[in-house]
């Protein structure tokens, strides 16, 4: 199988993005993986190294097409726009959560160009991109616009036992429950069967969560899963994929804790949000899920309270990276 | 302190409820904290003991009144209603439910004539109660029904790490989204802080969660967290309560479960029931807070796989009777 060249992003200068990056590199994990070429400022890879305190043979390349695969030192393409020593570790900076965005949209644009598979990036500061002029809801709307992307998309969620995909997201709870439609949930259900057989699971077994408590019990408490959900679920289910429910809130995610699914396709933010984060999001893995390139990244933030001391847990980067690695892959192997 | 007198009710004899009462009167542990009295069928207090294996004296009583506290045995009022020959274990009845249902109204008859201070229940099965005439939502609603209680009360959920309370419970989604009002939210945050006293917590921490994703982001996801919930909070602080919030739902049950909180307000019932089934609930106990009586159980089921096995566990009903014992004995402080 031909290797994904996969865009590293050393994520916000002021954060632990660096750190771990670096430590990620230095592993030597990604070799194995993926074509792996680091985009960004040569001097925020060197503080990661400092930071990390690890080695780390580099080389500066001039563009990603002069790469030759295998290559004996990392390669970096120097964008030359981040100067840490202008942008304090631990301390939020518009200006560098500007400088986020630009390195990410040139990041893009190289994907968009077919020089980069896939995207794995490093903590961002999301609050620093908004004040820095990237003002999205979140960083999955931005790379749909940036990507021209039409149609539904959406922000997957990967913990240890299961992933979450979001039929809505961002939105308050009443507009949430007006949204929730037939159509809303046969994509989201279809990107969720999608999208975690590109990560190598090859009959996807979903559960699809309720709308209202105790899944409506029988209309008596709501009658969307009567009208909206299970014909929904049924129909995909005839039509040959492994989706099953709707299931109640706070029953589904106790049966996808204990094996009972790959993914849960919740109805609103918090009903899955709530059951992941309890579950240990920060160590998993946020993905965007459904757009032409494959965008990954630790679940956990910038971790100011330990940036610069070396203590930076790589463990949520190395598994950002492996299903980045193995979705670009996926996808090269469906276009051959 | 005097001791409440406590009616133990055996729960649905098809389940587990009988065996459980058997363990938990024989650990002694009962008389300790409450002057307790059987009400129920005497061939179901020996089944109880029979699927327990386990050693129990008590004496059957004409009337709650004629009992001369301390007993040298268990007193038992023998309703004489249910046979357990009639009805074979692990199978739903919906006569056993009408039964169970008979039982309970006796129970608060009595208490609602001073002669019990709270009642305690073994698990009941409330498909069975509703096809056997108890047509209510739940139990909580015939409680209120019965006690003939008008105003805010409400299910509070107990588990190892905290508490429960509910702006909002059994209604679809939609209308939970409409019923967030200023004047719900005070009656919830004022309930949790009265029944957690009662519980013997002096000072009780509250958090009350928020309605939309990300605490509303500032209104950009809905308004109700500035319009509704932040003020109602800010009043009762201001008034002595120990409130604080809206807290996102994805960050307020970590901060519970990791200490930060006794009582948890919020806002629908999913937001709170996916938090507490994940760390634990079937070991937890459900309470009846803000009725003139005090109502405990166990929060798990009737559990039909293990019934008669002698295998159940008495853990939750020992801890729902503490806190009934608790309660009742509060009240009585309170009104001497």
């Amino acid at each position: 199988m031909k290797k994904p060249v996969i865009g590293l992003m050393l994520g916000d200068v002021t954060g632990i993005g660096p750190e771990i990056s670096a430590k990620l590199l230095a592993s030597g994990i990604t070799h194995s993986l993926a074509n792996v070429v680091v985009i960004g400022d040569r001097r925020a890879l060197d503080l990661g190294i400092r930071n990390a305190g690890v080695k780390l043979a580099y080389e500066t390349v001039p563009s990603v097409e002069a790469i030759r695969w295998p290559t004996e030192k990392l390669p970096l393409l120097d964008l030359g726009n981040v100067d840490p020593a202008k942008f304090p570790q631990g301390v939020s900076s518009a200006e560098s959560g500007k400088l986020t965005g630009d390195t990410l949209k040139h990041m893009i644009d190289l994907a968009l160009a077919g020089k980069l598979d896939g995207i794995c990036f490093a903590p961002l500061n999301k609050g620093a991109m908004h004040q820095g002029g990237w003002k999205f809801n979140d960083e999955h709307q931005m790379f749909a616009k940036l990507t021209e992307h039409s149609g539904f998309f959406g922000e997957m969620n990967v913990i240890k036992e299961f992933s979450t995909f979001r039929v809505t997201s961002h939105v308050a709870l009443r507009e949430a429950v007006n949204m929730v439609s037939s159509e809303r949930i046969e994509s989201a259900i279809r990107l969720a069967d999608d999208t975690l057989r590109s990560t190598g699971i090859a009959q996807p077994r979903i559960g699809v969560a309720a709308l209202n408590p105790h899944n409506g019990e029988n209309g008596l408490f709501g009658d969307e899963e009567i009208r909206i959900i299970r014909p929904t679920v049924d129909k995909l289910r005839a039509a040959g994929v492994g989706c099953i429910g709707p299931i109640s809130s706070d029953a589904i995610f106790i049966k996808a804790r204990n094996g009972d699914f790959d993914g849960v396709v919740m109805m609103y933010h918090d009903q899955g949000q709530i059951a992941t984060k309890l579950l240990g999001f920060s160590k998993g893995v946020t993905v965007t899920a459904g757009l032409k390139t494959v965008f990954t990244t630790p679940a956990h933030g910038t971790a100011y309270d330990i940036v610069g001391k070396g203590k930076a847990d790589v463990g949520a980067m190395e598994h950002a990276f492996t299903i980045a690695a193995k979705m670009a892959a996926s996808r090269i192997a469906a276009r051959n």
